[in-house]
């Protein structure tokens, strides 16, 4: 199985792919400089919450890298500094945060061993662990959540959570791709998502490589098409689970949990245990606010096309929530998760 | 007060405004050929319920003045010609047919007088009529709304349904206009109205002019909004409603409708009763489906921008359906109309 990975550490380099040029061109990009890492996250080349936090812990092996002293004080100062430009890039992922303090905690740890270059390979090697691990949860999550799709099915997926989303092979679209690979017929629906029309974009482009049936809807049509039947299921991200249940995820998530529920559509959520935040309750969760251009214009990064009055006033949250009674499932690499997820989703973070 | 017309009978011209063009520049065209009028409906350079009636009226009337013969027979196959082309542009709008319906009876009682000038000028007449009688509804339906809105409301409304969708000053957005005069201060939440953004074109361009607040949203941060208590009502417009209460209207509708219930937001349509059909039933409504392109692409007219792969598949459904239950009540010219529809409807219709 040939894995897509929009982001990697290769030599001293992290190269990533520049994911606001698809589908127009495949624009791959490479630095050095883990503050370059920390832009290319923040004005989503890289995006996706399992992605950004890889690219995050990469961002640290850089930082890491290209250290020139060798004092293990100032290369942990140094590690510090990069996590801190790193974690202020998006508030909302909880896998960015995770990922930074892995990659920390690892690091604290060798320097024990007193030197600089055992830290260093420690940060490495963590941050590659991390991308490793990624791709093996995406890979068992889609054997999981696969059971859950039938022959035939029609399946509606909103964002972009496949291999452009995370260290490669995907979450939600890892289940789908996963069905297919298993020889189920199935037909899936993608949102366009907008502002930045994620689904048209990225979905629509990964799934027409794997040669995945797909139709793409604008996101005005996703209640007539379950008004009449279309959609089987729904199958998609996370960008922060809390224990309750409650997960936040791209705009417009929320909208589609209370469509299903209305039609009795089933509602599963794909998201690595990395995306669980045992640490915060609801009030706690920041949701981002973005540029409010990313509204007025259309996603087209070769010019500035308005699609409406230049100096309109705009809400542009990019991610809401969707409390737990709306989710049938929250599938993970350790297994599926069931209503009550305080309960279940606690079980499967122990185990 | 001076209101818009976007589509006009000026000497032996129709002129109007194509509003493909709008937010980027007006551009007024004119023809005296009621097949262009046509094209016009069709490309939706005129578009909404309302406004496509009277440039049907209109069409009929480029027809009767264009007729070179003086054989009031001749003038008669010409009109029915007229209508069946004029006829064949948009399925879902019944404002359509009922104004080619009205003005075709007209000429054909006006056929007694025995003279084509009388035909001619009957014709003329009733398309005249129509434009003024909407333009008259208008005002009327915002007077009668404007009693629900009350000062500090923020209304949500979805597509245009202003002077750009009726002869002038607009249905739902005419009711906005009206608490607006009368001193309400409100503030109003657009939705962008994916495929072809009507609702960041149209109604942030003609709000922005009446200098009423106004803040753009994606489609998909409807529920967000409603989730948050930051909508306290639902006001917009009808291509087409059953006496049972259904109504077909732009694309996205429905979806609305099912997130205000869940959220006990009123959901209010405003419509004249020249939009009631008490014809049909839900099983002959049709439903518009359009190129594919308008969901590939970017409305924007002056460079095909698609943002996504250029052959991928796409539903894309011009309109839908919202059942009775979902709204709170319907406001006409003559007057609101609650639960039951079919008795209240049915009241106003025959009063």
């Amino acid at each position: 199985m040939e894995v897509l990975k929009p982001v990697d550490l290769v030599g001293d380099k992290v190269v990533w792919l520049d994911t606001r040029y698809i589908p127009w061109k495949e624009v791959w990009k490479e630095t050095t400089d883990y503050k370059e890492v920390a832009r290319a996250i923040k004005d989503m080349e890289v995006r996706g919450a399992p992605a950004i936090g890889v690219a995050a812990a990469f961002g640290m092996a850089l930082a890491a890298l290209h250290y020139e002293g060798e004092d293990v004080e100032g290369l942990l100062r140094r590690l510090r500094e990069a996590k801190e430009v790193l974690a202020n890039t998006r508030p909302t992922a909880v896998n960015l945060f995770w990922a930074l303090e892995r990659v920390m905690k690892r690091a604290e740890e060798a320097t024990r061993s007193g030197s600089a270059e055992a830290v260093r390979e420690a940060v490495v090697e963590e941050a590659r662990k991390i991308q490793q691990e990624d791709i093996e949860s995406n890979v068992k999550m889609g054997k999981i959540g696969a059971k859950l799709i039938e022959d035939g099915d029609v399946v509606l997926t909103h964002c972009n959570t496949g291999s452009l989303a995370t260290a490669g092979y995907g979450t939600a679209l890892g289940v789908i791709r996963a069905a297919w690979e298993e020889g189920k017929r199935i037909e899936v629906i993608a949102t366009e998502t907008r502002p930045l029309d994620q689904g048209a974009r990225l979905t629509v482009w990964e799934l027409k490589r794997d040669g995945i049936p797909v139709k793409l809807i604008a996101d005005t049509m996703v209640g007539y098409l379950m008004s009449k039947g279309k959609v089987d299921k729904v199958f998609l991200g996370a960008d922060r689970i809390l224990l309750s249940g409650h997960f936040a995820n791209k705009i417009g998530t929320y909208q589609i949990a209370v469509l299903a529920k209305h039609h009795g559509v089933p509602f599963y959520v794909v998201a690595p245990t990395s995306t669980v935040d045992p640490k915060i309750t609801l009030d706690e969760l920041v949701i981002e606010e973005r540029d409010p251009d990313e509204v007025r214009r259309c996603p087209y990064p070769f010019e500035k096309v308005y699609v409406t009055v230049r100096d309109v006033e705009v809400y542009n949250p990019a991610f809401d929530v969707t409390p737990p009674e709306l989710v049938t499932a929250i599938i993970t690499e350790r297994g599926i998760a069931y209503p009550p997820f305080y309960v279940s989703l606690k079980k499967l973070l122990e185990g």
